[in-house]
């Protein structure tokens, strides 16, 4: 058998729109609307569109209900469009305003829950309960995406029980899918394998995702060793959008450019096309004014000659 | 089993000396030597510590021989150290100097080849047997690196065949080991795990390693595929030195502090002290006087949280 195994096909969710820019200075409705039109021509099967949370603490995704308009006027056909929430009323504003597949937020780590949530682990995931009732009130499907799965920046590594716990009760509480977040991009491919085994383990047949940070260069390994252990749901952001304002210099989310570049090369299907994101990620830098993270970006395709 | 499987130890060589230096404007000997000793610190157990070429060609290496001479100067134990060369009136120059494991480079793209040594890839194979026998005259090891193994910026993708045929003939020549180098950093997991497999079969139980170029985010996926395919000596760059002067913002070598961080997270043995490359490449960053590639190096280690 061969050293690598690969599935047929890869589901990446692009979160550029909000991971991407959630920590940019502001940019304009009208700006998102074209970088969505780029994404969306990228073929990409789900884009992570906006976030429902208080405009205060994340000023950049103020609009989110003029995005769900703007994509409420694209027609149908193209992508699964999805609105992350971080509370029970996050989850009636995206429902309301459209979007039917929800991200809800739990922190693993008991010290990222209160700096970001204001709650601990705890009360965040047995909220799970209340954004279950709202979004499946209206058809909708609940993806719990928990944050600091390996490791918090204030209480250090997650035991993987707590991770493990906090999987097991969401879906008890009504989780239609699973995703397990780096955070911080601390993780690396030996401590992917084992946690995404041990929440495999009680995620009941619900899917199971992953989104890495490649904020210590393990990203695309990371993805690598997620999909040789079964993952086949990805979260990437054009360009590596998502680097933190306050650490220069260092990447943010795995760029979409590079996972497709990873898979096309093992003849995994992705519906992606390379070239497409490429462009949407010469917008995105146009967009955001600064140089993106994506070194498959700053370098080029694989047949344009270094220096 | 596992989803990855991880060998007992791995082997790193550490290429900062030589692969990252070439291209930076030339430093002082004396400056080498300090990184020398940082790097001796770190307890890798392998490093490429000059090239013996042309110092027309390559005036950052013209200092080998007063290299070679501080090495000398060094005592017993430590590190095995090795050359690059390019012909064999490099490898007399190399042995003479002192040398005892020595560096051939071919290159298995016809236009690299030409670009890069001035003849083509058979004749640059042929003459891995003179190189042998100065080599083995002194008693010395030779290892064949392949240039431009899986593309070429020249020619394109190369022919898996044609870097299959030159390690056959370069081991029929009197090679004692074979490295495989992505030149450009362009290849990906799955031609990683295929070439290594194709040149396996041919290399007569010698042993192959890898030199990966992270240009296109693919380095440490790359590594973690080489490691995945059996291979356990790899190279890799201090802080990740080597990126490209005409392609700016290109990364170069895989950082061995990435590398290292990788290994350490699986339980695989390197003998390398993470917070001491660390060390060494602040100092690396100092001496050459610019920003390094390596995310790693820029983020912190594990627990430094981010912004």
């Amino acid at each position: 058998m061969s050293a690598l195994s690969w599935p047929r096909a890869v589901d990446i969710r692009e979160v550029g729109p909000r991971d991407g820019l959630q920590i940019e200075t502001p940019i304009s409705t009208e700006a998102k609307s074209r970088l969505l039109d780029a994404l969306i021509a990228t073929g990409v099967g789900r884009i992570e569109a906006t976030a429902f949370v208080s405009p205060r603490a994340v000023p950049a995704m103020a609009d989110a209900a003029e995005i769900a308009g703007y994509i409420g006027g694209l027609g149908p056909g193209g992508p699964e469009w999805s609105a992350l929430v971080a509370s029970p009323n996050g989850a009636r504003r995206a429902t309301e305003a459209g979007f039917r597949t929800i991200e809800y937020v739990v922190s693993a780590a008991e010290g990222h829950s209160r700096a970001n949530a204001r709650r601990g682990t705890e009360q965040a995931t047995e909220a799970v309960a209340e954004v279950a009732e709202v979004v499946h009130g209206v058809g909708g499907r609940l993806e719990v995406i928990i944050a600091t799965a390996w490791d918090c920046p204030f209480d250090g590594p997650t035991e993987p029980a707590r991770t493990v716990g906090v999987a097991r009760r969401a879906i008890e509480l009504g989780a239609d899918q699973l995703c397990l977040g780096d955070t911080i991009g601390t993780t690396s491919p030996a401590r992917v394998v084992a946690l995404l085994d041990a929440v495999g383990a009680v995620a009941d047949g619900r899917p199971l995702g992953a989104h890495f940070h490649n904020t210590r260069g393990m990203g695309i390994a990371n993805a690598l060793a997620a999909v040789q252990a079964g993952v086949t749901q990805l979260d990437a952001s054009v360009g590596g959008l998502g680097g933190c304002p306050f650490a220069p210099g260092a990447s943010g989310n795995i760029a979409t450019e590079e996972l497709v570049y990873l898979l096309d090369d093992a003849g995994v299907e992705t519906g992606v096309d390379l070239e497409a994101v490429l462009h949407a990620a010469a917008l995105a830098r146009d967009l955001v004014g600064h140089p993106l993270e994506s070194d498959l970006f700053r370098a080029g395709g694989r047949n344009r000659p270094r220096g």
